[in-house]
């Protein structure tokens, strides 16, 4: 095969075979294929689309370019969950140890902060001592002992994602529906699951800001998941603005804690339930999504046993305060009265990343104490003066930026914005008794 | 700037600055930015396009990546030729010592035979002991003796051009308009001239088979020329058959020694003259067309000083016997009486790189020998069992390839095809007697 024949090809639009898309991956892989020709290619990709089959072989070339995990040996259904990412979006902290109580075994490779997104193992570094950095041996002991496990994605698992992966971030080649399921799904599907639900979020705090691109590419992942043998759906939800009431990492964490504890806001405990019921009944522990709800619901759990297995401090749970506090607080009030509206959720993101909760380059350090409190949200009546949002910083010459950020993203009008469910869409559910 | 910047505003479809462009160049030669990024973006220029100002802004950071020839020492006008590349197209051989000897300074820097068609370089290095590879020194030295010289691209000219083609040919981006303007403007105005001629071939024996590509083409060329303060203007020429009687490389130099004795096929002697007659126009060496029809024509002249100044055998002038010849020769005949269609001159390349007179690998070398003769031509009455092609040829197991090739190109048909003009459009010419 001439790779020069093979981006030609795709420039032109015709569709290229699964023999041809596993020697590439694996040429790549084993560096005989140079960086230049596949660079050449992705920008071919975002340019002509890939097709269902297409992406379907890409994903699991890639998929096959590491090691899969084997979890046969562990009882029980294994069943993840995984989001596209957003603001305040801590629900994988609080899902994993429900549904293990619930009986399924819920081995999660997570990511970290990714532009104005926070990141579950950022969030997780927050709990003191807590360890990401798990062998894949002791991912499967901690899974075998609690049933759930939350690392980050090492060296053995996809590798063709991680080249791939820093290729795209260099070459703008990153916004394409078929290579960014091919990245998800190939290390998902890494992890030896039976299902996968996916939280496609859609809004002007998610990557992708329109319900149609989420749809397609949700639509796109449950496709290919299907074709590789698991049972895959999909809900997409809304991320207008942020989930919960915090964003920022030690803060998210707090939150997460009060869920389990019975507390915490009610959207984010809805969609909490709602993710949970939807993974116990693709990993077939209940009959119907109703029963898959009063199940989560019973199981909220204090997540101790998590913490404790891969080595963080549980006495977090009992003692909040043990979490890192940022050293000053600034508010951002309500210059008149009106309802709330918030009009660019991702300025709530990227003020997150101007106070040290994310990185601006790869380079930069995480600063776990900052972040935002929102004490009103969207649909909310607010008085002139009234606090619309704390700001927890720890060096004062961030604040203004993240001021200025905050102060753009909300909007008090004098009618209320329309409700907006959170979640909006269910794509590929199996027959289920959806709500 | 961030590289990875300037890919996406390409691949979105905006226009990149000439700054965000010689900033791109520079680091590229030097190193600085890598292929993979650069790949990236040809691909995206391969989508997207380019303006008139970007595709000049990259002409001249190209250009100016390299040295450029300063030849003001020498009196008359700088003129060049180009021809995007065909079959059986010698006029190069031709032109240079026509124009020369009407006072006009020709510096060309040619190329090898690409793909099915033939090159300038080879073609006069079957002429013994002619040398292409001249320094710059002993270039402008040449030129200064004979008025023309003819020598292969150095490495000080356009270093990018030779970076990004190389890149180009392994990535499939080779088809954009833009980047093969750039390509070949840079490398032509680093010759130091005044005017330039270009002779865009259409046809089927040409890189770009439908007039329109070539007339875009074209006028993307002279634009860009005017632009950087050029006399430029463009022929849009028949290519859907051979041009002159021969192709091969001897057998092409015996030919534009013909023509240089005053003989010779009408089409090649029209061709010659019609591109002599614009460079003494542009060159301003005449005040009309006709001018310079009729100064070329007194011209005629037998190119053996150039011959002599780059070490050739200038006895082949009047002994074109001494140039290399085939061991073999074979027929290809009319199998009917009809008139003589060429259905694929591209099909007729490909029978001369068959039998040795191209490369189809970088490493290949040329027979200077092989060849093809062509009896018969469009349009021409032939007789059943009469002979429509002679191949000249070296090693018999090539010759089947060739006889198929040959064979699938001529068409015998009971109707004469419908003459075409061998100048099919005029470009750019800056308010001429055109005729």
């Amino acid at each position: 095969m001439r790779v020069a024949d093979l981006i030609r090809q795709k420039r032109e639009g015709a569709e290229i075979t699964p023999e041809q898309i596993n020697v590439l991956i694996e040429g790549y892989t084993r560096g005989e294929i140079p960086d230049y020709q596949v660079s050449a290619l992705l920008m071919a990709i975002v340019w002509r689309g890939m097709t269902h089959s297409e992406t379907a072989a890409l994903t699991d070339a890639m998929l096959r370019s590491g090691h899969t995990l084997d979890l046969s040996d562990l009882p029980g259904k294994k069943v993840d969950k995984h989001s596209t990412g957003g603001v305040g979006d801590k629900t994988s902290l609080i899902i994993a140890p429900i549904v293990a109580a619930g009986g399924l075994v819920v081995p999660m490779i997570s990511g970290r902060g990714l532009g104005h997104t926070g990141g579950t193992l950022d969030k997780l570094e927050s709990i003191p001592g807590f360890n990401v950095n798990l062998s894949l041996a002791d991912f499967r002991r901690v899974l075998g002992k609690c049933g759930c496990a939350l690392i980050g994605a090492t060296a053995e698992i996809a590798p063709a994602d991680k080249k791939i992966y820093a290729l795209r971030d260099v070459t703008a080649t990153v916004e394409s529906p078929a290579l960014i399921c091919a990245s998800i799904m190939s290390k998902k599907l890494a992890e030896g699951i039976d299902a996968l639900v996916l939280d496609v979020k859609t809004g002007s705090g998610a990557f992708l800001k329109s319900e149609k691109e989420a749809v397609g590419l949700a639509e796109l992942m449950v496709e290919t998941g299907k074709r590789m043998g698991k049972r895959v759906m999909a809900l997409i939800t809304d991320m207008d603005q942020p989930l919960g009431r915090t964003a920022g990492n030690a803060m998210e964490v707090a939150e997460s804690i009060d869920i389990l504890n019975g507390e915490g806001p009610a959207d984010l405990r809805e969609l909490c339930l709602e993710l949970s019921a939807w993974m116990f009944y693709l990993g077939e522990r209940v009959a119907s999504l109703d029963e898959g709800k009063r199940l989560a619901a019973d199981q909220i759990t204090s997540g101790r046993a998590i913490i404790r297995l891969q080595n963080g401090d549980d006495g977090v749970v009992d003692h909040p305060e043990r979490l890192t506090k940022a050293q000053y607080t600034a508010e951002v009030t309500s210059p008149v009265n009106g309802y709330v509206q918030i009009t660019d959720c991702e300025k709530l993101g990227r003020a997150c990343v101007a106070l040290g909760a994310g990185r601006n380059t790869k380079e930069d350090a995480i600063d776990p104490a900052v972040g935002l409190v929102f004490h009103r949200k969207r649909g909310d009546v607010v008085r002139q003066g009234e606090v619309l949002c704390t700001i927890h910083y720890n060096s004062p010459e961030r604040l203004d930026d993240a001021r200025r950020l905050i102060a753009a993203s909300f909007q008090i009008t004098r009618d209320a914005p329309k409700p907006q469910p959170l979640v909006r869409r269910v794509i590929g559910a199996p027959g289920a008794n959806a709500k």
